[in-house]
């Protein structure tokens, strides 16, 4: 159904700016959480809000809510993050957060203060994990997947610890989970983003509907050899470290470009001794795996074991593995993905469906239930957390008319699940 | 000519072991120039030639000469160095040091005090360079090679500048030039020396003849390519520093083995940023090549070049060479290398010719135009530079004796060539 209201993109642009112009400095977004500058953004933000009929809270983790309630409590969550790593861009993370400010204020317009359902804006907190290593910090919370004790200790390059920083933002680390006291009701999450990667742009494409998060295998790789005289070891007499993770670098590309959207990083490589006249005797990798689907995943994580042993077997070295991290896919909603490209397709005319390498709050949001997806515009150049991410005025625009046909095609969909019983429509059980 | 006094293997190895009690500690040889250790080294050797009919002195540059004149002034040089790197091995140096005691012991016993020709022992100055850098300090600056104006300003660890390192031995950088007057009446040099490396080991022989020391290139390669998020950028998208170097990690082996004794090394590989969610975007390699022939060490050096820019336009980046130091080739003479297997010969029955991969004071020695050649005995594991470094005493009695053998029939030659006129029996023009 057409909206009446139109939605004010260009006056969420003006506000993109605006805070930029106030959280940046030569270097690029100083958002940091738990900073005074992170701080002063969200202060700056809930000043914005106050001309809107929203009721406004922080929940027990830090997430600001700003809602709008509708005639129903099923409610739709709009968001994303106006923390950033330090140096970074100005759009990752602020632009979710602008332009749900715009979708919220053109609803609130639209209905008189009274939509048919409530629609809930999400600030979340520490999406970025710059300062302690601890990504989706709020999102976690909320939906119920934190790691209180895991994380409690976590300091930051000053040695402060992370209970400590919380505190003084107000946020208890105990009480965290109180967070999930905030899925009352949600019906669906979507969020804005750049995407922070090459895809739309070599597609010569605006925007994309996003089909979830892929999952992550991530892994320290050593090869142990022998360390011997660079001038004296003959060729054949060597046991090199260097030449097995080598293979394996090349390797991890045939391995990813199996399968369409899978993707395979050697990022790091340590060699010791790492001199120049020596044999390299041991040999660190790490290796980053991605895909969207888990036993693509799990395939590619087999087959660089298997070829890592292969390899190490040739240069008679060993080789062992670690776990850094690992992290399930995350589907989106299948539902919500189908009014992402119609809304896509209605206001660009083509859309493009693709999975996000980067993790994102949505990740969570969807993992505890609630029906989700995201929408992607453009990255010039792919190149995020960085000052100079940028995405051009004209598909900024875009994106934020697209991220409303989204969220107005939502907003019908819980309304109708409502007046059918939600958990036949798929709205999921959280939101029943 | 079969001498008539046999010499001291056995109270060699005795001295080795000596010495060894007097200079390591837990964690091995610990005779770094210009060190106290070094000069309580060279103190207890000394004491041990006074017993012998000789005349000592240290020149210009900190070699230490003992002379046992002959009825000609014509001289074979015997010797090797004291010093050692830190944590280092009891053999690498010392062997040479000790068995040219030994063979002076016998020689001035076998004539009385007066052999043919003169034979002088010497123990060279700073072969390791580990503390400033320099190797071959000494033999440089007898060879006429040293690099004053570069080596001055030269600092350890702790910031002391080598010439007042020096000057604390008594050693003045201005004047180590004088150190040349030495090879007056030089005829020839010898070195027996460990092999540092796994060939004889690998081929069950005792001892091998030293066909020369192999040339060096050594250079800093980098690969510039694009950091981008291991997580959004498609394989297809990337442009991974780490990828071609990988590549040419591989394909210096296949260079190395067109050719019999070359070698290829990449020691070091460094990874920018070097994070596990990131593309390499740059990526610092280092390449050792090593080979006997000249051409065939420039050819290695092209092909390396050649294909280092094949891979970097395959993987669409860029990459630059820096050349961190170089060395030509320096083969031995013909006929000290015939009388070396001659003399291995006779003592083990078997030989090998090999080329040494490390560079040694021989190499500066026989630049200046002495017929030079070197004797290796089996290293255990190839292991040098390490307190495990090791050999079995068998072969350092075998070495020991061959060693005089050789030596033997090289006073012999010397003497014949100074009956005949020298410069027609290729002892050379320095030596006339």
């Amino acid at each position: 159904m057409p909206t009446d209201v139109a939605i004010d993109a260009r006056g969420a642009i003006d506000l993109l700016k605006e805070l930029r112009a106030l959280t940046a400095d030569d270097n690029g977004a100083q958002r940091l959480a738990w900073s005074p500058m992170w701080i002063k953004a969200r202060e700056w933000f809930q000043a914005k809000l106050r001309a809107l009929p929203v009721e406004h809270h922080y929940d027990a983790a830090g997430n600001s809510w700003s809602t709008l309630k509708g005639k129903s409590e099923k409610a739709l969550l709009i968001g994303s993050h106006l923390d950033s790593v330090p140096n970074g861009g100005w759009l990752d993370g602020a632009l979710g957060v602008i332009s749900a400010y715009a979708v919220l204020k053109r609803v609130a317009e639209e209905y008189d203060g009274k939509p048919p359902v409530t629609v809930r804006l999400v600030d979340w907190a520490d999406e970025e994990g710059a300062r302690f290593g601890r990504s989706l910090f709020g999102s976690s919370a909320f939906a119920g997947t934190e790691t209180i004790e895991a994380d409690r200790g976590r300091t930051d390059s000053t040695g402060k610890r992370l209970e400590d920083a919380l505190a003084e933002c107000g946020v208890r680390i105990n009480e965290i989970g109180n967070a999930g006291i905030e899925r009352k009701n949600a019906a669906a999450y979507l969020e804005l983003h750049i995407e922070q990667g090459p895809v739309l742009e070599s597609m010569n494409l605006p925007l994309g509907a996003v089909l979830g998060t892929k999952g992550v295998e991530r892994h320290l790789i050593t090869f142990h050899g022998q360390e011997a005289h660079s001038g004296s070891t003959p060729m054949n007499a060597r046991r090199d470290a260097l030449a097995a993770a080598a293979k394996l670098a090349l390797e991890i590309r045939p391995i990813a470009k199996k399968h369409p959207d899978a993707v395979c990083t050697m990022g790091s490589v340590k060699t010791f001794p790492g001199i120049v006249t020596a044999v390299v005797g041991r040999c660190e990798a790490t290796l980053d795996q991605r895909d969207l689907n888990a036993d693509v995943l799990a395939a590619m994580y087999k087959e660089a074991q298997e070829k890592s042993r292969q390899f190490a077997q040739e240069e008679n070295c060993t080789v062992e593995w670690s776990r850094i991290w690992n992290i399930a896919p995350e589907p989106f909603h299948p539902q919500l993905i189908e009014f992402c490209e119609q809304a896509i397709r209605e206001t660009v005319g083509r859309s493009h469906r693709l999975p996000s390498g980067p993790l994102h709050d949505a990740a969570e949001v969807s993992r505890c239930g609630i029906p989700t997806t995201m929408m992607f515009v453009q990255s010039l150049k792919g190149i995020s957390h960085n000052k100079i991410e940028d995405t051009s005025e004209e598909h900024l625009e875009l994106a934020i008319v697209a991220l409303d046909k989204l969220a107005q095609k939502t907003m019908d969909w819980i309304q109708k699940a409502g007046t059918k019983g939600s958990r036949e429509q798929g709205t999921g059980e959280t939101a029943s």
